[in-house]
């Protein structure tokens, strides 16, 4: 495990590093000569092992980020005068520098959620546009899994809005720059909440959950697969020395390592939540679901914190801080933490 | 698909692997955590070095892959009814699925060329149409150092064009996927052939000289600096472990590790070109000034060769083959390889 | 006038036709050759006329359609990851088919409003962004005068969202299709909310003022107006008989006709607000400033009336409708319709 | 600025005026209310028209300009990664500001031909691309039906192209902004060129042909017409008084107008450049197929005409100028102009 600097970073998972296990796939991958752009084995075995976690139907291509896997994504379902109805906390909607819009040149409908949550009757609600030249066409939902605000939907919450957006001849579409995180929170296989609950398409997150800089775009929907390939190479999104990205991706699809780094991470939140308990003026925004942690306090206390710790108010004004756990927070980070917190508060 | 270490690819400089130097430098760089998106040491180590290489006004940022270098300096320079003026080889053009016109919106002029190099006259030819509202209106010149036909521009020869651009109110770009190369060849220092001769913006490649994916926009001209972060992470360039991407181009940057990984891919690629005097059919294409070596032989010979080696055609109908060297050529892969051409060509 | 059909559509200003003296206008143009795309005197004429009524810094583009105006205006002062701040009930958010987001490729940051309007503090609020390069960042204010609720800004109004962008760096555009009506609501010249409250750019509508289909882009910010000529022929907004488009302009503002047909149409609302007073279970939605008429009423008694009448819901499940008058519409028209919506309503 | 009657404009179709017949029929459309946006009888009636002249299958959409024309009926046919094929002479790759690779964001392959006419071996010499990631995949070939050389496609020729492009998976496009000079030349009914020939989109110009701003995307491959009124209002392309735009085209479509509008002109083109033969250093650069004469002369006596007349050099430095004729172009005109031309070159 990697010697950690102290005290550790709760500003988000990718202050982490590299697990151990993804470096040394890299490592073993730098052996001798390999095709370039995707035509070496293990890229090939990558794509195997997306068979076998998420089905023999799903089509894995990996990418170099969580954006790019997201619009890569994206840009398979949509056309020139379309539109994407997602939660206003979405990434793609608040955090890509208008990425969807300059990239995609689709319009985003954003829809108010108390907890990054998608229903069903967001879409429906959204629909009556349907039709009239005068507006874009929504055709895709995009929802993220974990949600920018740590919670998960169930199973059957995914196949619910599933059902609604293929009812109306729309796609589904997952950001699951943390996929692992809800997989593991939920006690779920992976293809519980992609496969078996009608997803389209979906990232799967390899860089927040150990990786260097490795993210897949899986496609379910049939046909749309063959169009990833021109559309990976441009936006920018292919590696040349392929195997590298590759090989990490398989690392974290081997042995559940995926699993393992994010339940760990899952856990350190959820110790920090309890550790939370009872110290006065902290109450939690939302329900612990994930390797997230937002946190109400006063706005004195948490800038007392940032003298010593690296983390994000989420809303300054209302006094609101997210905590990520990475799969390197160790008991004693949190622990350690919470303790600072608790003078602090006090 | 083919994987083996022998007989070595000539296929492409990026079917190598990874340096060692640079590989251990991305280990090293794994130590605890470091602030996401560039705000880490590695980074400043990295931005340093850039300006140590290329003059105090140089700006360097690092992005993930040669085309991402290409569309986010390329960004920095073009309005939305401008056009870029180019040869009719360059990469741009030719091999980045339409990016250009994509992600860019603009119009590429292409020029034919003997040798894949822009002369002043090429500029100053198609220029007729400024102010002219029906076109769009010519804003930078792109040029590749190494070309996409393996050879290479003096510093006077892109003085020359960066003269006549600026003369003309117009940007010089360089794609500088090989400039290591270029500089290796030409003797010279990495900022004789960008920073002295004028140039505004160009990128630096890292992955075909030895990185694992790196590459770096260097921006010279005063006042664009500024829009990089914005445009990288818009372009889905931005990689969020910065750390890692950094630390792969310090290494070449550090002992002039570029320098000694070029000269080598170079030397390799002039072994290949001595070794083929004699051999009856086969005829080099251009001047060998890189790690490139294009060659004209039989349909036929080239056929029996491609059973045992990856290498690509560049012009089929025309016999023409492109050889490339990496910078872990050695010479009895390309001795090796000539015996073979030998026995196919008699 | 118009021999109108009956009953009047209430739908929309542009259900009207052409005012006779645009359509002499046109007609008188139709003589001899004239050069194309601008380089005849109909449109010299037109531009002079648009400096002689907003000042000698304001440069007159005639364009095609509402849409392509604002796209024009507003594609003059955006980058490449920019984003627009308007009222979520803007034109170029909701009716334009997504052109702002395919075309210009840039965010809008929709803000909630009761009625239309933006305030100061509705810019500076979503101003934290800046220099952040996640996020696109806003330079451009945009505000519809006549709002699509059919309010307006006062001079003082406009003048301070004016001083908020500046102060900021943002540039303000006005969607000014129904601009004639707001000057003559408010009892002012065009230029006092424009050229004299600090404006950027604005579009001046004649379509819905009785032109055929002629609206004007208008830039008084220095140094912007240069780059008119390629976006609007890029943007598809360039007549090559372009005399017939600005000789209707021309006629718009001869002899005050933009400002005889706006008066009228606004007076025709008002009569028809004053109508709605006392008919039982109606009430005005917003203050009639314009031509338009919002009425809040039963969603029964407006089915009843259309099967009359043209007119639209502006919310069908709260009961609000739109009534739209024309420079055509007449006191006939007006009580008339009272008298059936007097019916319905009782 | 040249604003004459007299002597008459040879530099552009135009720069005549509006055909007698097309004002009246629009002055007899301004009568009443009319719904917005194409609801009205006078598009029915326009529609129908279409159907009548091009085949029932053939769906017409009325939209505002040439360029405009091109760009919806290519969006239609355009993914995200794909290439057009055209001659390099086309008005898309050279005179619409870059609008096809802004607009539609994808590349243009141009292909040199010696009269502007591409020919199957074009297009299939360029379809090696097919399914290589690296390289936009050509989804349209797009031709000028008059070229902008003046010549014209018989309709095997078109069949020609069509089945090619077909064959390969390949839709054809025609640029039709002089549709109706075309097949009056070739003595053919507008629809032996188009729908008989196996065009897929075409366009059909109405404003070189006497109309005052009107052209049409005709639309003949099933399943495409259904995104066109998106595509037409996102492009910008959509008039609000619509009625006034269909009423141009049915006047155009009604008793043969466009014929007679046409031939006419290729009358005048044949007048001149029949009284050219024999004017010594004056010899005929292309066919005369249409309404344009392109011919080569001294650059010194072009310069001399150009003193009284205005026309365009089409090469200068070739001494190749165009010569265009109009509707009302007379055989005065023509013999007034040839006696100038004989003047100036003896």
């Amino acid at each position: 495990m990697i010697d950690s600097t102290y005290p550790k970073s709760f500003a988000s998972d990718n202050h982490a590093g590299v697990h151990p296990a993804v470096l040394e796939a890299m490592t073993a991958a730098n052996h001798g000569d390999a095709p370039a752009y995707g035509g070496d084995t293990w890229t090939a075995t990558f794509e195997q092992r997306v068979k076998d976690v998420f089905g023999p139907q799903a089509e894995g291509f990996a990418v170099l980020n969580g954006a790019g896997a997201n619009m890569v994504g994206l840009a398979l379902m949509l056309g020139r005068y379309d539109a994407i109805i997602c939660p206003d906390t979405a990434h793609i909607a608040t955090h890509e520098t208008g990425a969807t819009e300059r990239l995609l040149g689709v319009k985003l409908v954003t829809v108010p959620t108390p907890d990054g949550k998608l229903r069903p009757d967001d879409i429906t609600s959204r629909l009556s546009v349907l039709g009239e030249h005068h507006q874009p066409q929504p055709r895709v939902v995009s929802i993220s899994q974990v949600t920018e605000l740590g919670t998960c939907y169930s199973p059957a919450e995914i196949a619910a809005l599933a059902e609604t957006a293929h009812a109306a001849g729309l796609r589904l579409h997952v950001d699951g720059a943390r996929l692992a995180n809800a997989a593991a929170y939920l006690g779920c296989g992976l293809d519980e909440i992609t496969t078996a609950a009608g997803v389209d398409v979906f990232s799967f997150g390899g860089t927040k959950n150990g990786a260097l800089a490795a993210e897949a775009v899986v496609v379910l929907a049939p046909s749309l697969a063959s169009s990833v390939p021109f559309l990976r190479r441009q936006s920018l999104q292919l590696a040349s020395k392929m195997r590298f990205i590759s090989a990490q991706l398989t690392a974290l699809l081997t042995d559940d390592l995926w699993h393992r780094n994010a339940a760990h991470a899952n856990a350190m939140a959820l110790r920090l939540a309890d550790g939370l308990t009872g110290i006065p003026g902290i109450t939690l925004e939302h329900p612990v679901e994930s390797n997230a942690v937002f946190a109400r306090l006063s706005v004195q206390v948490a800038k007392a914190l940032l003298d010593r710790y690296l983390f994000h108010f989420w809303d300054e004004s209302a006094g609101v801080v997210r905590w990520m756990m990475a799969f390197d927070t160790t008991p004693d980070h949190v622990d350690d933490f919470l303790n600072d917190i608790r003078k602090a508060a006090t």
